[in-house]
């Protein structure tokens, strides 16, 4: 396939029902429109701005739901780790190791990353520039491993707005294949509630600028029910838009595929 | 047509023969694509970092070869005004008077320009968000002229940065259409030589972002020889390249035109 | 005096009375605390966001009133002016012309206000380096005239915020005395409302900053009744305050001079 | 004492003989001047851009020394920790656990780090706002520790940049008492050669700026060679430079402590 690629899934893993929900109806999407996929979920969320904030169903739990989601329905999954005894413990369960963009300067995770021969997604720290992810990359590649991918969030616009820098896209291309993350790059931190803001109706914007400007795949998360979800619910995609959205997006990436 | 419209020309009108030769050159390739097209060449330069920077070759002088390259081609033109009685001045000559970044706080130009009845091209000043537009465009509409059209150019990003929200596209299209001007959203301004810089590798890659977000005009210095223009060569496009890139966008846009 | 000065006064003059009141009751607090005064006052406001914003009683009006509070309290005064035909004009009036942040760029602006052989004020640009002003000085110099001062007034922070960055206080002195606008550099610009906000409690935290980093003079706009001034009331410093204020701020400039 | 306290020392423990001499250095000097005392080393340097920058001599053999520094001289000692198992064994053998700007909002961390009982020194992260680090601050208390502090080492300023912005330090004296990290605050990230750069002659208008606006502590690294030193030798002061900044910071804290 000449499409993009999706990581697609909850923020976090709620429980097996609604994980199990959402693959499936991601599947039958992105099978009917040849997207390679990758379930996303987190088995843990550790970088909450408040205390009481929901952190997860435990580890183990959700990580054998992620290793049920890949057997079956016969796609590669991705997590995020936070420390570098999580490295070995998610390597055992999902495809791709995912470095959040707060942690993707702790070179220590980074490696361990790496060496457990993963698939190594490094997302773009709100604080750096496209030019310095050469460093993260190289780390991994160090490492020893050449299966090393970067995902845009988006990058602080003063305390509480964040943008995309779409002149990005072709620098960190030079380095890995590069993924924009749709969610995160709408959201607006630092917030007086401590809860993370957004603005969802800007996801068909930003994926549209996204493949235009070369995006190798789409990080974009999903919910049946995005204002009951346990987080980030400001920013996910009801999956009922998901297809019209998925199919706009496969019309343009071949489009942009033919251009010279 | 429902292609984009396009903004361009060389940055400053530097004589007859070059403006000539540049508008004979896009009308070409601009009534090939069916795209609507606006010559584009300032009359004076009024904000230069550097007193010793090119500023004109005179204002009359300058506004006659406008006039001229519109009745020769059968186009409209656009020349950017700096002070009130430059309104009446060029309104004379040109079909479009645009306020730049610098200015567009400027109630009193702003109003000028309105006042002339030619359509205002409100450039967004580099410190204002998308939102704010909205006060800029109330004030060409009150004064009696809804003949209004925004242009983005970015927006600061630290002290030799700009960035492209691409976020404000679809906020300022309910004020008003809008441009995206590539080439002065590629500047990265107050480097230590009193002369911008810029990064014109990036033109396309910027323009098919702000076609595959909704923009519904380009605006693009274009030179025949760049790196001997009087100003801004660090980012206008060379001639030779427009070509392919108008080809490009057009396909693009006629995608963007067929989504649901 | 080893003491910085102070350019001081309503944002706009609103008429006689409120200026007489207020220049009367500062310059008695600046005698006593052997603090250069420069009487402030806006005789046109020109770039509001709004058009139904308050823009002035006047040109000549205020003027007049400008000269008559330099006369009677033998202080200099300080206008802004916005369009090269106001140097002249405001030249006759007061001793200092100011340049307003936002076209400090304007080359013919500032040309204009150096050939009048008055002090000229040069804001730094929200959009400007500290370095970049540079250019902006050499300006007035090469125009042949050396009297010339550079003011602070912040930094674009994102859309809605500004900081000062007093890296830029030391730079500048390279360049001409600094001043540090208090009032202004508060500011949160491009609020919704289309009326600046700010936080004016902070007017005293940012004024000592500014004196422990060497500043020759401090910018800070008065009203006896912030609440209810014209324009700029949020954050107008109460003339309340400012005796507690100026008496602070002399006692932490006689520590700072002393330091080795 | 009514004067700033001070967090000093090498950036990274290079080995015994460095700390002691840096340590002896620094306790004659605060001593001296009444300036509450601690010394400050990483046992362990885990967030290099590049994975060939220098990481440390080994953990035990750090934090060994760390607390030899302690006995010797009988100050307080401080160092970072970067994940949660070494919250346990760094609280061991130092009197202050210090949390990475980049870590900061890692939960698990956060609450590791407070239930050591140790006093607990939260970063700003460069990304979080002022009001922001309320929320870290509660995750410490809500563990059921009440010694937190936090340090301001500036906000990201464009890709390349950094700024304090001082009106936080009020904001975040709401929350804890608060510390300004001029060392840090002085880089500039994401240069291109993949170390960091910076402006160390600005050391002391940081530091007195900080003073000015009410800062409880500074935090400074030292070394007697900076040029030579293994990590951060950008920005660390030159020991022989250190007496006359604090002689100095001294003075203007006596001033500031007297106003009204």
């Amino acid at each position: 396939s000449n499409n993009f690629f999706l990581l697609s899934g909850p923020c976090a893993i709620e429980g097996e029902d609604m994980a199990m929900r959402i693959a499936e109806h991601i599947v039958k999407l992105t099978d009917k429109l040849s997207i390679p996929y990758v379930f996303k979920g987190s088995f843990k969320k550790a970088n909450r701005s408040r205390v009481d904030s929901f952190t997860g169903i435990g580890d183990e739990k959700a990580l054998k739901i992620l290793r049920k989601v890949s057997e079956t329905f016969n796609v590669p999954t991705v997590t995020d780790i936070h420390e570098v005894s999580d490295a070995d413990k998610a390597a055992e369960y999902v495809d791709v190791l995912q470095i959040p963009a707060f942690l993707v300067r702790q070179t220590d995770l980074v490696v361990a990353a790496a060496k457990t021969g993963k698939t190594v997604n490094l997302k773009k720290g709100q604080f750096m520039s496209p030019e310095s992810m050469k460093h993260a990359v190289t780390k991994v590649k160090d490492s020893g491993n050449s299966q090393v991918v970067i995902t845009d969030r988006g990058t602080m616009f003063g305390y509480q707005d964040m943008v995309v820098d779409f002149r990005g896209i072709p620098t960190m291309k030079e380095f890995a294949p590069v993924v924009l993350d749709v969610t995160h790059s709408l959201q607006q931190p630092n917030q007086s509630s401590g809860v993370t803001g957004g603005r969802p109706a800007l996801i068909e914007t930003m994926a549209r600028a996204g493949i235009a400007t070369g995006v190798d795949g789409l990080f974009m998360e999903t919910h049946f029910d995005p204002a009951n979800a346990k987080s980030d619910g400001a920013n996910m995609l009801s999956l009922d838009c998901l297809e019209q959205l998925l199919v706009n997006l496969t019309i343009l990436r071949g489009t942009i595929n033919e251009l010279q």
